[in-house]
């Protein structure tokens, strides 16, 4: 005898209602208590139902409403997300049903239970999440399953998997470079110099960016202060066919959507584990098409990696995925104990990379030195040069405006930027509350301000520095400057900065023979 | 320097406003995407909200409209549940600021990387839960980060964490005796003849049931058929003082809110370990001041437990578990084969059930026959009793009248039924599709046709079994009837039934001197 399935015949169906309700990712679906075809009663105990019309079929999360303007007897209301993908127009009749949960759940269970993936299992949970056929609580379900132990097998089979489930690009060169770093450091906007750095002396450096999620920016909110990063994989190839490189946002060319999914629910739980860190980073270099890489790993007191030991396990894990899938990769650990640069937040941060493009007097000499270091590594990928020449090569590019000249063509590739670029204009100054010697400056901290004032959607909102560690200040000297659009997200700003300012001021260092106190 | 904290001086407030949204358990609420006060962009990277008004404080999950209709951009709608549990009018003021996270979620982060939980942890844990401050993301990951493992100390405290976040009964008896089946079989209302048996011979029983999940009818669903079961605890105590025994729905009486909101997430998740299933009915029978336990522990191929192996380790948990609180408990295993009784569904199983009470000769045997034995192993906790006579005195009081007599008595004790309580007349007989011995019956799937058909809410829907296993069936011969108050209902069931009847009819067994073909 066969498994129990309801023919469409004998279903109730009801009529598609579009209902303004952005439910982020998942898919919501709102029947009436009334309902006229399907009793609500009947789904007390499942949390999820499947529309189906036609061969489209779409599993959604159940709410119930008494409202019938909101939904009415006979109607089932979709929201946003569950509009858009079921795909159907509004007052089209579905058969809707008890969801049976996707069947790659019961590899997820058997894991939590303490047994390994399958890679073929791996393949149908993420075949599944990327066709939005799990609901959060599912999705959190393999992570935290994940999150206790993963064996490299594992890692590797989903490392393959993201890749395949989105674009893959291929590229004419067989060195193309790419450089990534893990985050966490205000400010950091290294790709900016390095890219144009290595595309003007040759290399093929087509790269994708993040935006901000609990940041105030992500590279791409910032290069979007110059240039349009939404560009198409189409228009990508074009940048880098005409450029060498390009700048571009990586969600919008889609490399790996299940990373996408993944990370929203990481995010919200505080999920942050080796293996996912670089499953996500590789699984997009991967389907970039990368075959070198460069990644940067700060480490400091309050960046996302706090000692040698954490940055060296993380180093071995990228070494061993990148050798198994061909990527060669180089790991670098960088000093994370500050910001990079002198500014937080889009505007602010790309007024400091066009600065060091720019050679000017008062560019940041961190964020120079950093980059032409990080570029220095990345040419000496090309077998051209000799050993050892990357950084002098590096600097020459830099120094005679060959990289500036690059970043304008990459530029007008890319097309004009359509948002606000200015400064904003409301601003508090944080002032020192003693005289010494600045020892600590808390990232994390610096990176609520920069939020909370407004970045990165505030494109000018952010904050300025003045000092550095190991800067001596005064009493009442300004520490650094919060900028804003908005009166109100300001005065939020300079209430939490009052209350932490993210510095510390330890005792000034004694000046030779003096004693200290 | 503080914790950084936002004054409510500086938060943008929004007019509160009730939206008929039914979200479950979760807390849900809704703000415009032209909010006057708060801009959503604010909240990208933020799912989580937190509403103050006063001290009152709410954590809730954020969504997005374009809809002025359904929240205008000077208000933030909350859904049912949030609404009820904010408790503060449609209209009041209240500020809203991203949500941190509850602090006892370090805890659960730690657990998924492999920690044990210390039980001050616990603690902190189920009171964040029983005061709706998690996701239900949050909920699975607490759930899944202690499916892997729990040690037997995060057991103890998890019971007892549980057990204080609810009521806690307290009765004058020193022997309070209570019956627990960890469920799964169809029919299988032993606990409404164990009660009145119980009590009839004098010792204290106040059982609290669950209403059915998943399944056609839970205790407290069949025995709303013949008296009210939503019972306050002072009217549990007087029931209890007049009978001796009760027989009330738990989740009025709140034994065990945590228990109650576990569930919700461990179901759509169907996670089911050990652990879990152990905390929640001991905590709810330590909530309850019960001092014996009987557990009843169905094995089948399609029961819960599937083999002894795993009814023993469940039983010795069970044991432990107990003896540190000081419950005696005893653990016994039964057959799980197939339905017990002849109904399924709360009219079809109180019909059974008061059949066996009134000693009638159509009362089916095996509810009567395991019902006698359950009851005979909790009367020989009454130290008056000489030993094994449990079985015989149990019988006396069902043949003689007295159980039926008291079970009339917490009847009238506990007030008239209000519910439909006639059997469904629309039916459908579902027949032997061959002639044969049944060899084997799917509780899983008749579970499901109950269910299909219309119950618990339909009270008279549900199934009246004619055969069970070892009968012999001719072709075209009844197996049973489906009843349903809902004609689409009962097509459903039938359609599904017809895909797969549960029922397996094996070749006839042979007669002695007949040889098997």
């Amino acid at each position: 005898m066969t498994k129990s399935t309801h023919t469409d015949k004998t279903r109730p169906r009801l009529k598609v209602r579009r209902i303004s309700l952005d439910t982020g990712r998942e898919n919501v679906v709102v029947i009436s208590r009334h309902s006229s075809a399907l009793r609500p009663d009947v789904f007390r105990g499942f949390s999820r139902v499947e529309l189906r019309r036609n061969s489209r079929v779409l599993l959604a999360t159940l709410l119930i409403t008494d409202d019938n303007g909101l939904v009415g007897p006979d109607e089932i209301g979709l929201s946003e997300p569950a509009f858009r993908r079921f795909a159907e127009p509004a007052g089209s009749l579905v058969a809707v049903s008890p969801a049976v949960s996707p069947e790659s759940l019961d590899a997820v269970r058997a894991k939590i239970q303490g047994r390994t993936f399958k890679p073929a299992e791996i393949d149908a949970i993420i075949d599944d999440l990327t066709h939005y056929r799990y609901s959060d609580m599912e999705i959190a379900a393999f992570l935290i399953g994940s999150a206790s132990f993963m064996t490299t097998d594992e890692l590797l089979a989903l490392v393959q998997a993201m890749a395949r489930a989105g674009t893959q690009l291929k590229w004419p060169d067989t060195i193309v470079v790419d450089k990534h770093c893990i985050g966490g450091i205000p400010g950091n906007r290294t790709s900016m110099i390095v890219v144009p750095i290595v595309a003007a002396h040759g290399l093929t450096i087509p790269k994708t960016s993040s935006r901000a999620i609990t940041s105030p920016a992500g590279t791409a909110d910032t290069m979007e202060v110059l240039t349009r990063v939404d560009v198409s994989v189409e228009e990508m190839k074009e940048v880098v066919a005409a450029c060498r490189g390009c700048l571009v946002w990586g969600g919008h060319v889609n490399l790996s959507p299940a990373d996408d999914i993944l990370i929203s629910v990481e995010r919200p739980l505080s999920l942050d584990t080796r293996e996912q860190m670089v499953a996500s980073i590789m699984s997009k270099k991967l389907a970039a098409g990368s075959t070198r890489l460069l990644v940067d790993l700060p480490v400091g007191p309050t960046a996302k990696l706090t000692n040698a030991t954490e940055a060296m396990r993380l180093r071995k894990l990228f070494e061993f995925v990148g050798d198994h899938f061909g990527i060669a990769v180089e790991v670098i650990t960088t000093d994370g104990r500050q910001p990079i640069g002198s500014g937080i937040g889009p505007v602010l941060e790309a007024e400091d990379v066009m600065a060091v493009l720019a050679n000017d007097d008062a560019a940041p000499a961190d964020l120079r030195e950093k980059s032409l270091r990080l570029a220095a590594h990345l040419l000496e990928y090309d077998p051209q040069l000799r050993g050892g020449s990357g950084y002098a090569r590096a600097r020459e590019l830099l120094d005679s405006g060959a990289a500036l000249k690059k970043m304008q063509a990459i530029i007008d590739s890319q097309g004009p930027a359509t948002c606000r670029t200015d400064v904003g204009k409301l601003t508090v100054d944080v002032v020192a509350d003693d005289d010494g010697t600045i020892s600590e400056i808390n990232c994390l901290q610096l990176n609520r301000l920069g939020r909370t004032a407004g970045a990165p959607i505030d494109k000018g909102a952010g904050i300025k520095l003045f000092s550095k560690i190991g800067d001596h200040v005064e009493k009442g000297q300004p520490l650094y400057r919060i900028h804003a659009y908005d009166q109100s997200e300001l005065d939020l700003a300079a209430a939490s900065a009052k209350a932490n300012c993210g510095y510390t001021i330890g005792p000034r260092h004694p000046a030779i023979g003096e004693t200290a106190t």
